[in-house]
């Protein structure tokens, strides 16, 4: 059981999030591809590269995510997910689970906008989507987190994300791993 | 394998939608309820039973449904969703499958907004939202159907849905009981 | 220049941001009519009363507010909401101001998707829809706030709401006056 | 009174919704300046030229529009609203009107998706959205139209926008500069 996390990261924080939810899915002791957006496979506004598709296309599932700009998924990001159409036609990833994470500077900077995105993307392509269980502490520390449901959301002002994102990151990583290895193991 | 069709449906063509999608469950050998809200179970806007709760409590998947009202979900059954907050409390819901369907007067009545908060109403569960997978034969009729993919939306300005919206209603219905019964069979 | 506060509160700290919003369109010389939706409005789950809809009539703009339940607008609002199809055949707010508020008891509690919802609203209207200004102190207490800008979003674990977010909130008030008040001057 | 109409196209449909929608702002007797998004200001992912944001700076009004790719807004005219992060710092352009097209090869493609995208992207900038009204004729040829009220939706599945859209896009543009007009003549 594989799952590909997919992502753009600018400043690195998101990276960070990627690296925890990926450690999350090995946890659970799953493989897990890490695929990094870069703005060298985007020629005049569109991801021009195969391989990224190819790898999903031998995923159980996949994990979208960037951090939000202007109240919506990263251009550089969206590129991707564009080009993710190529897979629209013959809806050939219907029936993988999806699942999804960002990152703003504030606290009600739209990040949810970025997670129904994703949460669209996953339905064009007919895939399961997968949502956050709340952590169970919900009471606790209410300034410190969003608790978001749709996915991971961060807040992270500055360069690094907290030691509480990494768990609740690293939490949805196995969360994901967990559903898709349990039904692969029937398919 | 139990699927719960919970819905609200004032002039009949949400029901009809409703029937259809449990025919869809039935086709692959899954019992259903179809669990329908009514005016009477609602008192001073909040629903006050526990009935349909409980009933959900022992499905596999719940699928929600009802028209669109003023580009969101109707009122009645709104009332319904903020009733499941007493599941939400200890996430006893997680895990499940779910998923939605509208119907509307109008082909841009905003249907995708009911879908998109019946996305939300899941992720608040840490359900598992099943989209919909194209129909393959997309290329034709477009002007009859909406092939939205978050789940099933229907136009109908009439008292009568079409033969095509019982046909793609029922696939939708038959797409959630297949995975909530591969999946529940492993657990 | 009149503006309509209308909205529905449970617990009281929607009233709260409700008064705190029409001190800041009184700051601006404006009229304000609270107005609140109540159970006894609304008879099996349907809002009843055409008051409301009348005194909106004859106001410049309207501002909506509600608690976000289970991810979306109460459905006690949401009642509400659904009524004004009584002026959507005829399109007879079209043109007013429009603007909203919501309160959650957490940070990522999907305020967000309650402000879509409003939003959503207002254009089936034909509404103009007035955004928030960012605070100039964005960089300051950063975890203190959402900082969402399509309307007010605040979060309230307890049962007051804060002195910022009655500033923040009258602010919101003082904007949408502002607007209606330079544009009826001309009409 | 000048508005700018920033989009991206690439087939041209939507090009021709922007021409459409500019002749509706002439007809109100306002000047317009269609701003093309071209894959050459696309360096990396990244919009890098500061030209459309100068003109936009000398504007009252501004209308976002690119067709819908993958359920969201084309990734090349996500890159320029990423760009306008240029001018939320200090929001200077809180206060002006915005309003927003989308085109997609489906009428259920998700289009309402990217208009609500566009509806938070002025509400960052603190913008006073224009929604749609309602053509008067709604209920005539409703397999025709997707009627959405947030913004001018096409459904365009071949090169030519009908001559439907080109009447309905012109109206939302002349609404447009209908608002900002009135409005400017008092600041």
């Amino acid at each position: 059981m594989t799952v590909a996390v997919v992502y753009f990261s600018e400043k690195d924080t998101t990276h960070q999030v990627a690296e925890a939810i990926s450690e999350g899915v090995e946890k659970m002791s799953c493989q897990y591809h890490l695929l990094r957006v870069t703005g060298e496979q985007i020629v005049d506004g569109r991801f021009v590269s195969d391989e990224y598709l190819h790898t999903i296309d031998r995923c159980d599932a996949v994990i979208f995510g960037c951090p939000t700009y202007m109240g919506g998924p990263a251009a550089q990001f969206k590129a991707f997910c564009d080009k993710t159409s190529d897979r629209w036609d013959d809806q050939s990833w219907s029936g993988k689970f999806a699942a999804g994470f960002t990152v703003g500077s504030n606290p009600g900077g739209d990040q949810l906008a970025t997670l129904q995105y994703f949460a669209i993307l996953a339905a064009q392509h007919g895939m399961l989507w997968v949502n956050h269980e709340m952590p169970s502490d919900h009471e606790e520390n209410i300034e410190n987190k969003l608790n978001a449901q749709m996915g991971f959301a961060g807040v992270v002002p500055g360069d690094t994300i907290s030691k509480r994102d990494v768990t609740v990151a690293a939490r949805h990583g196995s969360r994901v791993a967990l559903f898709s290895k349990r039904y692969s193991a029937l398919t």
